[in-house]
């Protein structure tokens, strides 16, 4: 096993570890078939385990918490919560500016189409895009948003309001190509896409009835 | 040909007619594949026309422009730039929240549901996803920009910014269904997303280096 004894000597990473490939992938099989049918709110690491024919504390050992694991089954190329976490960092002074250059930074990197091709399945799939959201939902954005201090009974609504900035500022430029978003240099984006991302986090909030 | 005649009475709609069937489907059918062949700018009714064994003018007959003909192969169930037109006929003022409140009321319409399966595959599938850049670009949203009386060397940039709202709401909203976009009640919608998309038309266009 000199592969393993190698890998375990890597530096673990929030707690995940490589183990035995058939295993991992018994659970992975496990984790997606559990996660499909019941959705991520629904599945637990027991279930999975239990569908696995391992100990929970063997999944745990390999994967982390059930986020890790649910990462693992998507293949997301990136660690959002993680790089969300590194932006949020700084408060919320700024944060439209950073959350956009961050997007550019990544999709721009060679993580880019990556991102895109896995984007477009869960943009095609509906049970994926279901389990996409409620992952997205509740254990990033949630989480996030809680994390920058908004008054609560805003924070739903200005946290809808980022999404919609941030998912066509995504699907505009490096899934549909739109010629007129492709070419937007970096700063307007930046300065304009981020202005708006900061306005619905801390400018006022019109609710039409004003 | 009883069909053909009681077809021929409904009051004509920017200059299609139905036509034999067979006819029909081969006219499609050839300007399906020359579209993927070609794309939208490298395809002509000529050669559409001569792929199907029939003549130019017949196609024009049958489908009107090159545009309603492309319109009509990837069977898009709106008529977006008629739509548009409408929205854009009142004038730039408030235009912002008029543009949202059309979103919401097609997209809650009987039609909504047709509408997210055609944008589902058109991201799904790079070939359409270019193709259906080529129209949104080309056909729709340039005309449109420039009926509002945009200047022209800002028309382009305030263009790619109003994509990134306009489609990030729909996506976030009836493709993907994020709970906290879907939350948001259509009368805060459409005073913040429609003063985003107002500012992006007609506001300051910071560009970073200020």
């Amino acid at each position: 096993m000199t592969a393993g004894k190698a890998a375990a000597r890597r530096p673990a990473r929030t707690g995940r570890r490589p183990g035995n490939p058939d295993t991992r992938r018994a659970i992975l099989d496990a984790a997606r078939t559990t996660f499909a049918e019941s959705g991520f709110d629904g599945s637990s690491i027991r279930r999975i385990a239990g569908r696995a024919g391992v100990d929970p504390a063997l999944v745990h050992h390999y994967f982390g918490t059930k986020d890790d694991l649910f990462m693992a089954t998507i293949e997301m190329p990136i660690d959002l919560p993680a790089i969300l976490q590194r932006v949020g960092a700084a408060g919320i002074d700024g944060l439209g500016e950073r959350m956009v250059t961050m997007i550019l930074t990544v999709w721009e990197s060679p993580a880019g189409a990556g991102l895109a091709g896995w984007l477009r399945t869960a943009l095609a799939d509906e049970g994926r895009a279901r389990l996409l959201r409620e992952f997205v939902v509740g254990s990033v954005a949630g989480p996030f948003a809680a994390s920058l201090g908004l008054p609560e009974a805003e924070r739903n609504r200005r946290t809808g309001l980022v999404m919609t900035q941030v998912l066509g500022l995504i699907v505009g430029r490096y899934l549909l190509f739109l010629e007129p978003v492709v070419a937007l240099p970096p700063a307007q984006l930046i300065a304009s896409v981020g202005g708006t991302i900061q306005r619905y986090l801390t400018g006022p909030l019109p609710d039409g009835t004003a």
